[in-house]
């Protein structure tokens, strides 16, 4: 059985409706893309937008693309203090129940009622990956992060689609508190 | 033997000596103690100072007293970022080679060429909690944080002095990352 995989931080980022680009950027503003994200299809845009809260700003939020069905914020603890909001800890997609913040682009603003979340650390992986690591959809597993800061993640979700390469994901916070590099090899203890 | 002790999160933070007090907030100059630390006869001051690094500013870094042999100022990685310092991982008072910054007080600033550390995240003994916990000064233990962010801190090196009383010190980012509340109880694994 495999155990070795790679990781990534994941620092404030959001992922846009298409009505929402347009209300950002400009009316028929097709997102511009940056770089590719190792998530098949999905690219970090050259787009970016300052996040509002209650008590302050948070400016440059990576827009990743492509557009989605819903507006989701992803943010850290340490982003939520500046901006006044305490983000539940959700699953990318969950968002019932969350509160909302204002995001402001170069073109407009848009409010929104509900979408911020600090994102559950998780590894995404392909059927072929559940497999040869012997994790399923939906399980919670342990992940082991070597060297001076190393430390042992609880409470992963494995994520198994078609759609995902192998790679856990962690916030700025995580990887900090754990010393990441981005990529370097964690291990998956079940 | 016990396994259970409290945990409180580091901010960045400062602690001068006598002459870097006069230099930064006046001649004569005493510090305002604000509110007692765990540690005995440690206390968070109201002064606080600027740290200035190569690429950017982190205000309001609180003074920590009463004044010390050597000033060392303690930050967090996402500090550093902002700062162009990269810390070197190190116990407290170990800052040889480490890299320096510029502080600012309300009266002048100080340049430092050396100093600057993120601290290594330690649990501070008397040695009767050493007794009762089964451990010594120096060892390295692993220490369970429960909850939705559970984890476990490897590495943490356990610091016994009879000026101590029973706490473990994790900076910002490891207590978010394990989501953290100061004085939670943690378990310590051996």
């Amino acid at each position: 059985m495999k155990t070795l995989l790679p990781v990534a931080m994941s620092d404030i980022h959001v992922h846009l409706e298409p009505r929402h680009v347009e209300e950002l950027f400009g009316r028929g503003h097709a997102l511009t893309k940056w770089r590719y994200l190792t998530i098949p299809g999905q690219f970090a845009c050259r787009e970016t937008v300052e996040v509002v809260g209650p008590s302050g700003r948070v400016p440059g939020a990576v827009v990743v693309g492509p557009a989605r069905r819903q507006t989701q914020v992803e943010i850290s603890l340490g982003n939520g203090l500046v901006l006044g909001i305490d983000p539940p800890l959700r699953e990318s997609g969950r968002l019932q129940g969350t509160p909302g913040a204002t995001l402001v682009g170069s073109a407009g603003s848009v409010v929104l009622e509900s979408g911020v979340i600090a994102a559950a650390r998780h590894i995404h992986m392909h059927p072929r990956d559940a497999r040869e690591y012997g994790v399923a959809d939906g399980q919670r597993v342990r992940v082991r992060v070597p060297g001076a800061r190393g430390l042992v993640f609880e409470q992963v979700v494995v994520r198994v689609s078609e759609e995902y390469a192998l790679e856990m994901h962690v916030d700025v916070e995580e990887g900090r508190a754990a010393g990441v590099v981005d990529f370097q090899l964690v291990e998956l203890l079940g």
